[in-house]
């Protein structure tokens, strides 16, 4: 062992993410190691517990969190509980990583970073695409000056389907369940703020979603502080599969990232040349990522170093989804000061 | 020959496109001949007269209109002459090919297709991108059902590098002088007309464009009237040349091309997988699409039917031109029916 | 005009091919003029005159040689007649183009090379494939060591459909009617000559083209005099249309072409990543090429300097093609040395 | 858990690709564990069994297969120690999955499959690409008849850089170290046995691997019994890295496959359109393989199934080696009866 002592781990929340991060941490993270786990259906715990070693599977979050031998939480639960525990995590000294978004309001948001703050915890948000290699390949592209300075940007981030209409109903809405992705994924790119956003949208793919107050497909423009003037392409449902891209105009040339694809074999026929369908299901796409975020979660912690992903990063989407929501209610550009007029500036 | 007689067309102006018009006609459309070309310059109309073998080098437009052994006018010369020529032309009985626009602003517009209209002539304008084998493709996508109903669409088109700053102030501004091939573009492959118009742009390649009143940048939002909602990413600059692509996702798939190159060659060395630069000037990348156009020209006028990109087609993305500059003065969704509350429906 | 008097030019059968080039020479050379194009179809030969404007309809060949005002022939006639009619074309000193091959014995050959050497005339033969933009792509890549030293070539050359038995049955085999055209890219790409050849072949495609002791499927291997080895994929079927690629790997990377398509549009559907086919026809996937070729023709005899396909290129993949069936007759590789002493080497 | 007991594994070569089979046993299949580990260099091992959760760390081969808890060992030894293992592991009942290849001559090929054979054990050859998504897909797309009936098969498989010459020298030979897998490849798509080779290669590379009496560049041509025709080409040295592809010509299309990339990112400047370099490094390109090779192991054993890579399939690419030899050797195309008259049909 190089490191004295392992990072001690406690999971909060067995579901699908949870049981990804956990096997992160128990088969690729040498550094780090899990000593407890919990979730409300106590059996999702135990099956994660056996599969990944972890020696206590606790009643609750507070039980985690009380225990001496945890240094950092997982927080996996439901977006309902990430606020009141980043703030009961930060109490107990624990640093944090928990899955986006921190709250659909900005006062449980500051509340929580708040108490990040005053003891002087590690945070780092669930932003995992930051850490995809075609992402950070462009971040990279921007930060290098390879393509001089950014103009233009475009996302591209549509969902093969649409979730239930029960889950639609308690999202928060597209902006902040889906776009939130995208809103975190420009101001990573670019580098910049974004001041303005102007939103055209609809229900295209199914009435429900109307009905339940929401939207479905949505072209959204954002102005950064920069200049740099970007747009998002969203819809929750491509019969295709899983898009997601992005394409950067710079002054001296351009980077655009492509789908990633089950294999890359083309089939020729008498009829059309072929390829297979990108990947359809986000834990495929972006398997590497989950696993490279909690890598650099750790590395944040032992090296003392600030995350890559902190408590602001995880607020300004949230505040960039609401602006998104107002432009879309009152069909007009909305300022971001509009919303919150401490909008952090990098 | 099949045609008893010959179509005998005039050309005014013999400047790029009109030569490159008059070699079209004289080479690859046995159905037409050219009877007489005229131009500002004596010496241009003579060097395309001597190469396509055109008998008469006229003085002037008029004599050309006047010429009775002409049935139809290619009208290639200065923008600001479009529209006057298009009624002498009318007034004269010739069918009027003409290059776009029209005209910058709207009355003069009217005039011109009132002429038309009441001479029974046809009229074709210059759009040729849409006789571009790619973008036919797309059409056809749509018409076909192949990709389902359209949602969103994009269209990228940027150029190679800005025109003279001269050029640049007499050139009605970017709106009705480069995006107005994407206006027509949008009307052209969603087949619905566009209500609302959302401008978010700036100077971002050379300040001198923004002195002279005008931008070089904008990313342009296009809401239809079937529901659609559209971008069109417009630059005065792109360092790797011409960039003319769009993209469009429908209910059950979505189809999108990609640029032309001058070979099909890629080469990987020990830094880099590269091809070579897509074309770089708009004559080669749209070659095939000029001769096309000119192609539906001829075969309207001898078939009797209509033309495939109507006066009202030219009229159109002038006012859409007019409600983009609008929304980016006022910063704000322009309705195209506060430009002009007679936009024509198809 | 810059020229004095432009080269003046008779054209020998106007089938397919002749009126191909006699429409590159009407219309895109003006340096060139056709005074003269015979055929044994006369009605052919009537009908590519009216189309390109050409004022003689010749009742012979002998007819156009005799012409005084003739001082170039584009031979266009079928295979077994290049031969004694380059012989009498050079007699009566005028420079010729003919179509490859020059005949399917090495005898005829050498006394039309030798005709054409004492005459003094220009000879180029119609290897239009040098003349396509990809595969001049991949030899500038060799001759500017943009790859290093060539160390592997492949040339993939597949038909979309076999021709008819009867053709087959006087093509000369598969080797000298196919394979003749990648024997010459092959010594056109490495710019070194081929000393042996093996072939593995059969008969996949049709029965009938082998009980007319022809194959129709090979794979060919070439080693070169400079060490270098190359494979001819052949195949007289494939199912997607035309397939024409190259690759070359040298000690410092590798260029490989991909096939030309009619369009650059991709459709995703819900159950493929689509394009539609290659160009599926020799004309189509090759127009640039032969045009460009008659241009060079015609700029090596107004020029006075060698033309770019020598009548010895037009010689030596006849030696290959017969040592090609020498292979796959005795199943062993086979020298060309074994076929002709004398290869000439560049 | 779903079986009552885990199967036992015992793990003999701790280097790199035991270490990696060991991580994929103890992270990704929870049906397997690992009970013992060795290696001569006893710190290697030591080094695997603390990251993996090893409990004993044996000091021979010999302890491992006498030990009552282990079901199954993986031989991940060097190449001279294979033979004498698997019939050491067969005789001890232990079902063995062993890299590549079993020896460089038949003998002892024989004498341990003949062990196996007896002692009724199971036995998986570590032909890991079989199980490359690509490859895979291109089997598929033989079996299913998508393709039609394959014709004409090409694989390119070119390693970045050649290795050390001292390992040049105990290799066996290019063809028994890196075109066996080839070999086996051209088996595992075609599904029929290969029954001629002709090779055409040279030293291109490096002067010393010549000098060590090893080729490193060649192209080898393969006929198949079922009349299909194949080539390999291989190069020690391919600038741009690890070049891995397959094609295959069949009756109703074609099917290829291109290289793994590190992301789908393409930049485009004012010289290029490029992308980065392939993978480089066969763990990362084959990662996915290993995984499941192992995985495909462990079900062969618990399902009682045989092996999806037998014994057999171990022993022919050394006879297809030994043959490429012989013919490089002799430069004449040599039946793999020439080498073995006992050549396993499927």
């Amino acid at each position: 062992m190089k490191t004295p002592r392992k990072l001690r781990i406690g999971v909060i929340g067995a579901g699908r993410i949870g049981r990804v991060h956990a096997e992160t941490v128990a088969y690729t993270l040498p550094e780090a190691e899990l000593v407890s786990i919990t979730d409300i259906d106590r059996g999702a715990a135990e099956a994660v517990a056996a599969r990944c070693g972890i020696p206590t599977v606790a009643r609750s979050s507070r039980e985690i969190l009380a225990g001496e031998n945890v240094d950092a939480v997982l927080i996996c639960s439901s977006t309902d509980t990430h606020a009141d525990l980043i703030t009961e995590a930060a109490q107990a000294g624990k640093h944090i990583f928990c899955e986006k978004p921190i709250a659909h309001d900005l006062e449980k948001i500051d509340a929580a970073l708040d108490a990040v703050s005053r003891a002087r915890v590690k945070l780092q948000i669930g932003f995992n695409r930051r850490f995809d290699a075609n992402f950070a390949r462009v971040r990279r592209a921007v930060e290098t000056g390879e393509i001089g300075s950014p103009r233009l940007l475009h996302i591209i981030s549509r969902d093969p389907a649409p979730p239930p209409i029960s889950y639609v109903k308690v999202s928060g809405g597209m902006f902040l369940d889906m776009t939130i992705h995208d809103f975190d994924m420009a101001r990573f790119l670019i580098g910049h703020e974004v001041e303005e956003i102007y939103v055209s949208g609809g229900v295209m793919v199914d009435p429900e979603i109307g009905r339940a107050g929401d939207l479905d497909t949505a072209i959204i423009v954002m102005r950064f502080s920069n200049g740099v003037i970007g747009t998002i392409d969203n819809c929750r449902q491509a019969a295709y599969g899983y898009d997601q891209r992005v394409e950067i105009l710079g002054s001296r040339g351009k980077i655009a990232t492509e789908n990633c694809y089950p294999n890359e074999a083309t089939v020729s026929t008498g009829s059309e040349v072929r390829r297979d369908l990108p990947l359809n299901f986000f834990m495929d796409r972006y398997l590497a990522s989950f696993s490279a975020e909690l890598r650099a979660f750790v590395d944040a912690i032992i090296s003392g170093r600030e995350t890559l992903v902190t408590g602001v990063d995880g607020r300004i989407p949230v505040v960039m989804g609401l602006a998104a929501r107002k432009s879309y209610d009152e069909k007009r550009p909305v300022r971001l000061s509009e919303i919150d007029r401490s909008v952090a500036r990098r």
